[in-house]
Formats: structure tokens, sequence, C-alpha cells
């Protein structure tokens, strides 16, 4: 990092950070890489998510747990492989799993199944007395779109479960759930489930860049985000700080 | 890999597979980055392109090559640079480079330039007696579209002349041969060349990913998918699963 | 590269080259990601942007300067730093900075904020008696068209000011400045531009293939080419040389 300092530029909070969370999406990265994105990028990672089922198919899985719980950085299996064990009645597998790999974090999800709520709400129970559980809500399914109320009452409802925080659906591409099928975000349903739920308790699927911007200017430089591609993470920290051109304006105006 | 099983997934060929496999692209991996690929991917990439002509520019060929190959893995030269040597009445070039480089296989392509069929299977012909020849049909001229009884008569004549497999043009971006402009899959033309040619004797390019998931879902787990981007292989072995959202719900409807 | 020669393939420039330069923006690269680079592409290196600000936010700077400058690459921080300095009335602490980091280069630009453009063009003379300055012409604003007089003028004034070489902007994307919002590139201005400010004077920011195989075909094999990503070098260097699908027709016709 440069040795000066740039003037007014926004605070960022500082890890271990409760809000300001970025998370990143590791579909498939070698040892070396993730010592690599460490060097680059430490201080701005919050959270891992091993994307959906990759770490099945994953050879290389137990030393890459390894090198990031030596880099005191927080990972977990996405909410996919959670669904993939529950699909087939292997819940207990799944908690055996979490146990055996020394997992601190686990996503609960319905994306791709559809799981009656109140039993979703007993998953995130269960696995809350063994780790930290982040549950997501919304659907990959493009059909599916949920009315703002909806989205509230079921988050309102995973929060009393358990959940440490709620993830705003997307796909890796992001193109479903909170975003209409061009990419474009539902800014109505943003507002009016900011109005219900604390702004620090979602971390907002937003793997691409307009996304991240359009929340970095709704809800401030702190927001927290997720999905993040890991050659993005060093970009995603200048649009927080207004030091790109797409959030340079909207910052300089408070100098 | 986990060491759990998840139950009624379905079942992959293994190495060295006759079908099933994934042919992925190197357009300029370092040596450690192949190293790296290797660990992450290995057990699930069965041959390697190094796309086009970038051998021909590529300062840190022989070691690459070495790395492959004493992974085990086959490796060849894109299509396009056989078409540079025959533009320019190369071609014993092109033999003696073969065996400069220890290659066991080559790739025989007429997609930027016209060449008479019969003389193209004359290549491939000659090529055999010194390497395992992978043929591709189809150009990358968006203007030049074969209807699909073309198509069967050129890739049968091809598999007579002597080719171990062959593939179905596009190019990097996915964009023309057995795709429209638009990138979707030209699905009559396909239909029609499976009701003739043997599945397992085909690689269709598919390097986008509904490309992938499509394919998968009309041939199977097990189909022969190829120009892959090394970062794209892991994503796409959970699609073979049905462990992504895209097939998750195809193949689970069979457990 | 291959140790056989292809016959009347078009001739690169060499190192160090006045033209036909390559610049690849860095984003956020480690160490050993340079490293690769490097080893991968190195000859076809010709001067290394860190990309806007992110110079600012990455921990591994020092380190990762002092390998572009072990290997001879001239590396220089992007215009959105000078930016962020100049609105915040620190030109003197960048100008320390420039010193600090032992830097060749800098890049003076006006993407983000409006600078009066004598102003600007003393920021060129100040900076000239320090480093070898690359000004940059164009807005990220895509609100901002110029007409091509007006990009003449400010060319030719900057170049008067002490610009080595003038950068022609567009967004990291690639849909702004000399582009249209779809990416397309203006052509007209373009054409106009060339006839007033020596070819070998601009670089003209092309991240986009379809870019590339524009300028290539319009300016020729030894165009000076920006904002290239590091695993597009090894493609580019193809493109020029007419060996990849896009130029290989172009090119074949001079044989």
């Amino acid at each position: 990092m440069l040795n000066y300092i740039l003037k007014n530029v926004p605070v960022r909070t500082e890890k271990p950070r409760d809000h300001g969370l970025t998370m990143v999406m590791d579909k498939g990265l070698s040892v070396r890489e993730i010592e690599d994105l460490l060097e680059v990028a430490g201080p701005h990672i919050d959270i891992v998510k091993l994307g959906w089922t990759t770490s099945y198919v994953t050879p290389n899985l137990s030393r890459k747990l390894k090198v990031y719980q030596d880099a005191g950085i927080p990972v977990y299996f996405g909410g996919t492989l959670f669904e993939a064990f529950i699909i087939r009645n292997q819940f207990d597998d799944y908690r055996r799993i979490l146990d055996k790999y020394g997992m601190k974090h686990a996503e609960v999800s319905d994306g791709s199944i559809d799981i009656p709520h109140e039993e979703k709400c007993e998953y995130i129970r269960k696995l809350s007395e063994q780790v930290t559980v982040i549950s997501e809500v919304g659907s990959k399914d493009a059909q599916k779109i949920f009315a703002p109320y909806k989205w509230i009452k079921l988050m309102k409802a995973e929060l009393d479960a358990g959940s440490w925080k709620l993830i705003a659906e997307s796909r890796e591409g992001g193109n479903v759930g909170i975003y209409r099928e061009s990419g474009e975000v539902r800014e109505g349903l943003i507002d009016e489930i900011l109005t219900e739920i604390p702004k620090d308790k979602i971390i907002w699927e937003a793997p691409q860049k307009d996304q991240q911007v359009w929340f970095i200017k709704l809800v401030g430089t702190n927001v927290n985000l997720g999905n993040i591609a890991p050659a993005e993470v060093i970009p995603l920290e200048t649009i927080r700080l207004g030091l790109r051109g797409d959030t340079f304006n909207h910052f300089i105006n408070s100098l």
C-alpha cells in the first residue's frame, strides 16, 4: 500500500469486521493461488465460500482449508452442497462432514430445491448448535420471484432461528434473486428490505461490478458484499473508497 | 475431495477415458499455472490443446510440454497452427515440428482456410501414420453454415481417413460452427449428427457454461466437451454430476 | 517458441520498442503471478500500468514494483491515482510518491475530474522534469463526447507540453472514449485523429479482442495497444502476426 495517505477517503471498518464484509467465492483455486490471493488482498477478505459443490470434486480440499484457516480467514461450503445432502436424506452425513473438516461456518439454503420454510429454519437451529450459520434467501430459479414482504418475512424468521448473516441470493453470473434476468438490481425490493432488516445483517451477492457500485452508492462504503471473484477484491476495495471512476464523484462531492 | 460420498450421483468414466472427455484449452499458461491446474483438477482433465497458434509465440513452450507429458496428459497444438503451415506450403516442416517436440497427437482443421476435403483427408491419413489425429469440422467463418447432411458426410470421411475423434468447431468465444452468432446451440443440427455419428467420437467445443449444460442434458454426464477454460474444469465437473444449480434438478429427478 | 519459422509472417518491432507497444494492465497481480506473466509473455510486454488506484490498496506494492523493475519493464500508476491526489490538492504529495517508489513514468489524465486544459498541460510540463509522461485524452464519462477536431487539438497541446505518448481513453471494460457504449469503435474519429497525429505517438486502449483486431487491421501489426489483460498478451501477439482466425486472412492475402 502507498505510504502516503490521501485525505478524506471514506473510512473502512477493520478486521475482524462485523460489517463492511467482503465474501470471496473460490470455485477451484490451488494452494498457491490462495497464498497469492492472501498476499495481494488478504486485509480486504473477510470470509471465503467454496462455491456451490466445488469442494466435492476438488482433490486438494484439505490442503486448501488449511491455508485459509492458518491465515485466520473463515471458509465455508456453498449452500448447494447442503442441498445435495438434504435432497438425499443425508443431513446427518452433512453434520459429520462439517465436524471432520473442522468447519466453523455453514450455509443453509434452498436455492435449487423446495424446503418448507419451517423445516429450513429447523436446519438453521440445529446447525447453529455446531457452527455459525449463514442462510441464503432467494431462489436460483428465474421463475420464482418473491414479493418484498415475503423476503422480509423469510429473513426475519431465519434471523430468529439463529442465522448470523443472511445472504441475498444471485447466481454466480448475477442474474436471478435480487437481480432481474438482465442483471439489473431490483431496486424497490432492496429499498423495502432495508426498512425492516438491519443492513449489517445482509450480505448482498454482487459478482458484477455494476452491482457492487450500486450497493456501495445505496448502502455505503461498508456494505456487506458477496460472491466476489478473487481477482476482483482489489478493484472492489477501490470502488468502496471512491477511488475508481465508477464511484469517484459519488464520494468526492463530500470532500 | 470430500471423503463422504453422496448417494445416487451420476457415474463418471475414469482415466484413461475413451468418452466423457474434458479437453482444456491452454492459451498461455505458465509452468506454475499448469502445475496448479493439475493439482486442482488433474483427475478431470483428459487432453489439453495449446490454443490455435499460441505455441508459436510462447517462450516457455518446451518446459510447458514437459509438465503435461510428465503428468501423463496428452497435449496438442491447435488446428490453426496446422493451417498456418499448410497455407505456406510448409506441411513437411509441420511434420518435423511434431517429431521434434515429441507430440503424440495433432489436429487437422480447415477453419480459417479452404482445403478441398479430399486433400484434408489426405493430411489426416498421412499424419495418422505419425500421431493420433483429431480433426475439426466446421468453419470459424460465421457466413459458412453447413447443412446437417454435409456435416455428417464430412465427419464420416474424416473418421474413415483415420481421425480418432472429431471436434465440432466453435471459436474460443463460442459463437460460430455449431452455435448461432448469439451463442445459442443449433439444436436440429446436433440431433441429426447424433443419429449418424457415434456420440463418443465427437468432442463438442463448449467454452460457455450454458453450452456445457445443454450438451450434458442432451447427451449425458459423459459427453465429450472441449475448449474448456482452465478455471472452468472444476465447475464443469459439478455440472456433469448434477451438483450445480443448472443441472441439479435434471439429475435429481432420477433419484 | 517454436524453433521452426513460418514464412511471411509480419515483422514485429523488437524491445525496447518505440512503437508496436503492448501496454498491460495489472489490477492486482501477486509477485508470483508477475513472474509467471514474464515467463509466459515477457518479450511481448513493453510497459505495465497498475490500473487506476489499485496501487493504493495493494499490500505487496513495493515487492511488485521490484519484480517489474528487475525485469526491465517500465511500470506506472494509473491516471486515476494522479486525479485522486489533484482533486485533494495533493500534487506535491504525488510528486514525492513518484520519487519514493523510484517511478520512471507517470500518467496525467482527467478522466474522472474536470481540469482546465492549460492546467493539465502544466502538470504534464512539471512532471516531465521528473519522469517520462504518458497523458490520457478522453473522459470516462459516457456523456462527454468530444468532436474529432477537439481530440486533435488536445492531443497536440499535450505532446507540446512534453507527453511521450498519448493514451486514447476507454474504461477497463472498453465502452467509453474512443468506443460507443456498445463497445464499437468510433471509426470516423480514429481516422481523423490519424490524419493529424503521428500514429506511433498514440496508445489505443483496446481491452477487448474485437477492438484489438480492428486497430491491427487499420494501423498494422505494430500499432500501440493498451489496457491488455495479462492473460491476453499471448493471444494478442498471435493476432498481430496474422496467426489467429480473426486476422488470418487479413495478412494471408499479402503472402
